[in-house]
């Protein structure tokens, strides 16, 4: 037996591997949630279509439903596109919006995945209450999510809010998007695994984790995350490094916004203190005076696991701006 | 005779030397202004006095004055407060607001001042109809005034929106805040004489500007301005170097929150095309590609003499927020 009295919003997580919905109370309990590997949709219609069979053979009354919000790489919530996302198998512009509103006759509303998180965040995370703040997600790219006066920054054509875009140091480490120096080069975990291929030299015959890079080893961010729980000078450094640039970029953020609180979201923030003190150090030492000791950097207030289903079915409340 | 009928804001602008006011229609016409040193004030309370009187002698009826906009270093729309102002003779902090609220009986507020040139841009200059926008002022320091979907981005305590402090180069040039590296060393008056002064050496025997400047004469921005004005290549080299510095910036800044139009203003912008055009190249080459087109950098619609004014008349269209 299902609760069907209680109200709740539907959340989609669409990813480039998976894609997955849940029943999201305005408490941020879970009611039901189900996924399939991305793939098997041929276009958001289909998806649409799974997604009402499996609330209805749950027996969930749509009567109860408040809307449907939807996280998506590249989705833009102004337009309600998603607009050529690069590790989709949708290509070109997809109106998943629109798709999605006709099919269930519901309010829906989209974002992009740090929108989407830092959203969820202010409902069912450790932001509720404040209106002025940022998630910063470090995961293969850096991205972002700002809250300025309770409204998120997506500027005027829903693609602002881009912190790991700034440029961090000019004419830096060659970036993905074409540009160099890009905050994103050096804090991301790429940008983490790039600084500790970069230092391993200096570090021969003081480190384990430089003979496992000098030995032609594959490894990763995570690879120096291991390294760093049995106190290995290199991965030490690299997360030392790591966090004096990401707090410089979070500094820049809080300068020109002026926001009360940062919270991490991502893989790499498992190292704890080990990236935490040096952003705190760097964010402190770099920001704007009246910022150093108001505001706080934290670790976030979501877990992992099920902070894109929420991000993404907390999405709905923000719809009216 | 005058016109009692129109409405208007009082627009008080004050500065360390000077502080004027001014009668300003909705759609910016100024019916009455005066000015006087700033000194001669003991207190905000005596200046109102002061404006109250002219105003009566003057035959305006207060029944046709929406409110009073103030403008003054240091002021902080959320307190109402001017704060510690450097170089204000009222020292510490001054409950400017609430003193002209209780002898006037009209709504009051106030801001600093690239953020009143900002608001007066927005009503009364190029960004009419305009929702995501800044003005960077360019002075002895660096200002901005920074709009994102028609709030003003001032952060939670009323100090955010600082351009001019976000770190252009890390560990760079010493700033007047105790940090380092912060866009205003090189992109302000100040920074232009910098770096004038840095590149002289290297531009001996080729440049009557470097000439100068090895003599030992006295020179500042307005110096190098003039040189440009014969052509001399130091002076353009340093035009075009402030450019490629303000570009990132302003690219940064565009980034992080999505910014339509920037609007420059201040003295070195009459340097016209030899600044304008390396911020737009730099900043075209350094912002994410979305805003690479969409975006345009323009000099401001205000005219320089009475912007200030107009800038603080304009503050009470915005004193709902």
């Amino acid at each position: 037996m299902n609760t069907p009295q209680r109200k709740f919003s539907i959340g989609v997580d669409i990813g480039g591997t998976n894609t997955s919905f849940g029943l999201v109370t305005p408490e941020g309990e879970i009611l039901f949630q189900k996924g399939w590997p991305t793939h098997q949709f041929d276009s958001p219609l289909t998806l649409a279509k799974s997604i009402f069979q499996e609330i209805k053979s749950e027996n969930f009354s749509f009567k109860n439903c408040v809307g449907i919000g939807i996280g998506a790489p590249s989705a833009n919530a102004r337009t309600g596109y998603i607009h050529s996302a690069a590790n989709l198998h949708w290509k070109g512009d997809v109106d998943i919006r629109r798709q999605f509103e006709s099919f269930f006759k519901l309010p829906v509303a989209i974002a992009n995945d740090a929108n989407a998180t830092a959203c969820g965040e202010a409902i069912y995370g450790a932001a509720k209450g404040i209106k002025d703040f940022a998630v910063v997600t470090i995961g293969t790219g850096l991205g972002s999510g700002i809250f300025h006066k309770g409204h998120l920054i997506d500027g005027f054509d829903g693609n602002g809010g881009e912190l790991g875009h700034t440029i961090l140091i000019p004419d830096g480490r060659q970036c993905g998007c074409g540009r160099r120096g890009c905050l994103e080069t050096y804090t991301s975990a790429s940008g983490i695994k790039h600084t500790g291929a970069l230092l391993a030299e200096d570090w021969a015959g003081k480190s384990d984790l430089a003979e496992w890079i000098h030995s032609g080893k594959d490894f990763s961010s995570k690879t120096i995350f291991d390294f760093l729980k049995n106190n290995d000078a290199l991965a030490q450094e690299v997360f030392k490094k790591t966090g004096y640039w990401l707090g410089i970029g979070i500094a820049n953020m809080v300068t020109m916004i002026g926001l009360e609180r940062i919270f991490l979201f991502g893989g790499p923030v498992a190292a704890g203190a080990a990236l935490l003190d040096p952003v705190v150090y760097a964010f402190r030492e770099q920001v704007i005076f009246y910022y150093r000791d108001k505001t706080k950097i934290e670790i976030t207030g979501l877990v992992d696991r099920t902070a894109s289903l929420l991000g993404a079915a907390s999405l709905i409340y923000f719809k009216e701006e």
